[in-house]
């Protein structure tokens, strides 16, 4: 009896798009759906009034970070995270395997999950902290893992002592933050891991799969993930190896490739094997461009901190009828000077409560003063505007019309 | 005729506190009051949604501050600072005045509105910034004002420039704002200062007022500033000399000795001789045994950044009914150890969104995570205590039992 149930409300004509239902305990998850995440157990500059203002669905939390802070013990004498953190619908976990990778060989060589595309602020969004300060300047390049077919030992930034997960551990841990779905056991390697460490890691990822099965509390849904780096056949062998599995949802993990066309491909590898009957969740991807590419294969549910943390750099989302393009990423940054004066809302075409109250002007004089409610009212509008975009995506599934919204959105300049 | 009106409601028998009520063309205030600050245009951390659902009856916000960022001239083309910032209460402004201090000798010697008080953090309290790094250090003990008869001249800490402020330039600012009740130009002096100086600003500060008569917007209310610093003659002199003017209301303002004690002379040499028919103010003052003493000579409203500056700092308020004495000064710690699983609210007394919503627990856990949200969540909280004691020492004052309360929170343990 699984934790969860998954529904198809419909499939897409044109595309492996599907407009689906994932329904838990704590609530309904329309999907395709973009989780916001909660990395410490809070939506980054928000409170979970606002969560539940903005009609947020679900949120995802980081097992790794809540196990060292404050303590997922602590949690459960609590009643769970839910409990904790003043949030009552469907939660998720990722396992801590995420962490392997960006605690570790992403460290030490500056770069992203997918590739290079980003490795110039990649040690900013290691792990969605708000600023380099607080990570130890002589350690930046540090590898902090040791990984063994046993597991994973992490040594913490904040007070240097190591600490060691596993597939048994893990489930633990997110049994004690009491979540919805959980994530099993994983290695997530790099883009620059050669063939046999990306598949030895791979196979370490199968075993640990197995356990995260044996021990996870079975009042949690748990959803396997596929791994196998940028390598056909290894993609196509883990696929295989996670869908036989009597997983609740399987997610897809890892090394993305080095471009957005190699995270496509790895996708085209793997989705096609995946049986309908269970939810699809991409793990860690989230940009405007990428969810149409990923929706249109299959994918149902992804998580990304990129809304969140773009908004308190001062990119502010922009739908198309206001401007928003491949070619300004859909965003304006608001500290540019044109924005001094200008009266207009964020996007014109927007509902949220920043843009119905806020100037861009006054937005970007909060931001230049380096006020802290500068944070909150970015975060709800790129919040309230990829849950809009999500929603119009589904809209779209229902009406049969993905394709024309895609157009709409990604045409060429 | 002006541009507010003021009613004694209810004259207590046992002190001179009174219960009150300011009309403003943009709503009430109800008497006595502690004026939230918006000192960039922005209550620190909250959103204007935030200020709506405390009840936030006004707010004041800074005249020199937004004069250089984003100026007053875009706020008066964005139809002032009420629809700049979403806030349609009554608001008020300082004069500017107040920075020829904190700019100034404050900085120079390295103390507080009253003494040496607060010596060692008052370079973080000096003008409400989030924290010491937005200083330039090399700049930390610079005085950047000259005073003249004339005005003063302020060395702006973002550019080095030099702006100068005199009484028709601050009215006019204040004009171009739009606030509701205004401040006439003032020299703001230092306890350290002597009898010669302080008495050579006092008259300058008589003169700006009678340009500020001149010169103010008579849609704006403008109160008149006693200064005099802790000098018995001087503060009796500009007593008269303000009082005899046709201001709307009178402030207190400027030096307020060495000690709390010296602050309660101040107020005993000045308040018993101002006419009851204007409402009186007391700059900069707000803590919560300063309140009861103040409010017990009869002062009406005052301004603070303590309460939302403490928050940040994780103070976080609490009631006699909740632990809070004198001893503890009325509040705790929040990233002490002790917090760190305790699943009570911050102060069971307590009604806010924070306290129906969160543990000290989670709290402690989102400061010591370095989590934003937690700055919200903190200044919510005491904000909403403030006000509420706000509204409990009115209703003390409505029911003639004011002095139980007092007792009842300042008694000895």
């Amino acid at each position: 009896m699984s934790a969860i149930s998954f529904e198809i409300l419909r499939q897409d004509k044109e595309t492996h798009a599907r407009l689906g239902l994932i329904k838990t305990r704590r609530g309904d998850i329309e999907t395709p759906y973009l989780v916001p995440v909660a990395t410490m157990g809070s939506v980054r500059a928000l409170g979970s009034d606002d969560l539940h203002s903005l009609g947020v669905q679900c949120t995802l939390a980081n097992t790794y970070h809540l196990h060292l802070n404050p303590g997922d013990e602590l949690i459960a004498r609590f009643g769970g995270l839910h409990r904790f953190m003043g949030f009552d619908r469907p939660m998720f976990t990722d396992s801590g395997g995420f962490q392997a990778f960006s605690l570790g060989f992403a460290r030490e060589h500056n770069i992203s999950k997918i590739g290079n595309i980003f490795p110039q602020d990649y040690r900013k969004k290691y792990d969605d902290r708000e600023d380099e300060k607080e990570m130890p300047k002589a350690a930046n390049k540090e590898n902090l893992t040791k990984i063994t077919d046993e597991g994973i030992s992490f040594k913490s930034l904040s007070d240097g002592a190591w600490h060691f997960l596993n597939a048994e551990k893990s489930m633990k841990i997110q049994s004690n933050l009491g979540t919805d779905i959980i994530m099993a056991f994983d290695e997530c390697t790099s883009p620059l891991s050669d063939y046999d460490y990306t598949k030895k890691a791979m196979q370490r990822t199968h075993n640990w799969a197995e356990e995260s099965i044996r021990y996870h509390d079975k009042n949690q849904a748990l959803y396997g993930i596929i791994q196998g780096g940028w390598f056909d056949d290894l993609r196509k062998e883990s696929t295989q190896a996670i869908t036989e599995k009597p997983f609740d949802g399987i997610a897809i993990g890892g090394s993305l490739g080095n471009s957005k066309q190699d995270m496509h491909q790895v996708l085209d590898w793997t989705v096609p094997r995946l049986d309908d009957d269970r939810p699809r969740h991409l793990l860690g991807i989230g940009e405007i461009d990428d969810i149409f590419e990923c929706v249109a294969r299959g994918i149902d549910t992804f998580d990304c901190v990129s809304p969140t943390r773009i908004a308190r750099r001062g990119s502010l989302l922009l739908s198309p009828q206001a401007g928003g393009s491949q070619e300004n990423k859909f965003h304006i940054n608001i500290k540019n000077l044109q924005f001094k004066e200008d009266c207009r809302p964020i996007d014109t075409n927007c509902s949220c409560s920043t843009c119905r109250t806020y100037s861009r002007a006054y937005l970007r004089h909060l931001y230049v003063s380096r006020e802290l409610s500068y944070f909150r009212l970015a975060t709800l509008h790129n919040l309230h505007f990829m849950l809009r975009f999500m929603e119009e995506i589904r809209e779209s599934l229902r009406t049969g019309t993905f394709a024309q919204m895609k157009d709409k959105w990604l045409k060429e300049i």
